[in-house]
């Protein structure tokens, strides 16, 4: 069952944030550096998969704010799977479904909403795909 | 089954990574400030859960290059769970389970092992824990 289906918004992935991301975070060359990426498997500089899913949240956490759904946090994963790099300059945004809710969360006072989130890239390629659960506050909840 | 058991090193997690990792990737009060972290559901300044995460990648692969295992990157996860939050100045580190492997990966000339791994704190205490595959270089494994 589908509740609700909600359209984040677009955010870019230029290379200073890839970098920045994977020298602290996820030191691997192809993250790391323009020519280290060309000659990697994956053919140029791409972002490390946590950015994308931190980016993910993010965007779709703006979407259930937008759409009057109090978001406070992601809980769990049930299922991510990486389908392409994210590379160099791509923009990427998240559709998402929220599927079904219950009346119990690991944080106080909300609710629990499960979300499948796809992550399209700027040629609507799906770069990554979520499931998910998110706490939302309960008493806005309705 | 499980293959091999391994033990990462550890990683202290300092309240500018918080701040820079929130600030960028996951805007959330209490994972960027700390009077709004005290002030929260979690009680202090807080590390974005996609932070633990990657830092949870970054140790596994870590590991298992140690212990002459070619991690290249990870694949996919089957489940992730936040246990309790990670707080500023607390350490993390990884206890992984190789549970199998396939001959077969999304990455080229590489398998799949699946993974469980546990982050834990100083105190031992669980952080998250995490069922993934990993991409290991397919040349290197025997």
């Amino acid at each position: 069952m589908t509740v609700k289906s909600l359209n984040s918004a677009t955010i870019p992935v230029p290379a200073q944030t890839i970098i920045d991301f994977a020298r602290q975070f996820d030191p691997q060359p192809y993250h790391l550096d323009p020519e280290a990426g060309a000659n990697s498997i994956f053919g140029g500089l791409c972002a490390s998969g946590w950015q994308v899913a931190a980016y993910a949240t993010r965007l779709l956490g703006e979407a259930l704010l937008q759409a009057n759904i109090p978001f406070v946090d992601i809980t769990s994963v049930d299922h991510m799977r990486w389908k392409r790099p994210t590379f160099v300059d791509d923009s990427i945004r998240v559709e998402l479904h929220v599927l079904d809710r219950c009346t119990d969360s690991p944080i106080p006072q909300c609710d629990t909403l499960r979300i499948d989130a796809r992550v399209l890239n700027q040629a609507d390629a799906e770069v990554a795909h979520l499931m998910a659960s998110v706490a939302v506050a309960k008493a806005q909840v309705s």
